[in-house]
């Protein structure tokens, strides 16, 4: 792309966007500078305004503009239960089914070292602390069923395994709908070991 | 994603980027907040900055931040010759191979009618004022060799037909280094069809 510097300077701004490279930030740049520059300022504003006013929950470590998020100011939930996931969309996800009325703590990631992603740039002992609150009577390992997701559970488990706290990790089976015929080999494996009474 | 009100209006405004759908959006803001607050804010400047001066050349169309471009101010170039291109990338290709001293017409686009892009959307009557200056006598149709590509010169190539200009398209073969055993099939008929004296 013929660049002039701020044609230029948008560009690699573009670039610092996880997955984005020259020819996707060059799409992007050409999308908002030549169709759409109600969206190019929209975005700069929106951009503008996050940075400024969204931290972290000082309990529970998700995006929020107060310093306690609104779930954790909820006191009409059960502080006995404490739900770790990765994300706030993992949150999201857990709320939409109205089956849980614990307190969650965001990790805001899981330990990918291909990323660059360790136990320390995790602050695991912000979470430690957080579990270990008098009145947390369970820990639910909600990361996902990846091998990163796996990897951060089992290493949030051995931190707690001192604290006379129940640890316990989403059950992994048959998903509703499923049918045997087409569930992976691992899954069915798994469903078969953990069989349950009717 | 736990949505607060500045959240929401950042993931709004990402989605707008073509290609871009909820869980891209989301993991766009979800890197710069947690991870890149800076990178937040560098893209906002330089969205600002880029809305604000960045137009389109008044006699060529691609993006420049004064009225003329600089290719076009140029007037060591050969008034004689008039390559159209799609995008300020396929502009930037031709100059790197050094063999094309000519201007340029920038579409910004391609006709794609499954994408709403006619050619009324990229105002093919400019680029028909322009070819059809006094002292053009060649126009390069050097759009991709795709089929909105093809379409498109084919509606340039009808458009140009009344006027006493050559209209020419980029040679179609065998690449530099290609070998006849892995040549595409339409490619090496192409070539075959097209042979020229040594």
């Amino acid at each position: 792309m013929k660049k002039t510097s701020s044609l230029d300077a948008l560009i690699t701004a573009f670039e610092r966007l996880p997955g984005v490279g020259p020819k996707t930030a060059q799409r992007y740049v050409m999308h908002l500078l030549q169709y759409d520059k109600a969206a190019a300022e929209q975005l700069s504003r929106a951009l503008e305004e996050a940075a400024a006013h969204i931290g972290n929950c000082l309990r529970c470590n998700t995006f929020t503009e107060q310093s306690i998020c609104t779930t954790c100011s909820d006191e009409h939930r059960d502080p006995r239960l404490l739900a770790v996931i990765e994300t706030p969309a993992d949150q999201a996800a857990l709320e939409s089914t109205l089956a849980y009325q614990g307190y969650y703590y965001v990790l805001m990631g899981r330990i990918s070292p291909l990323d660059g992603v360790t136990p320390n740039t995790l602050k695991l002992e912000r979470f430690l602390a957080r579990a270990t609150e008098p009145g947390v009577e369970e820990v639910i390992l909600a990361t996902n069923f990846t091998i990163e997701g796996q990897t951060t559970a089992h290493m949030m488990a051995t931190l707690l395994k001192p604290y006379p706290i129940k640890v316990t990790r989403l059950a992994r089976g048959i998903p509703f709908g499923g049918e045997l015929e087409y569930v992976d080999l691992p899954t069915l494996a798994q469903s078969l070991r953990q069989r349950r009474n009717t």
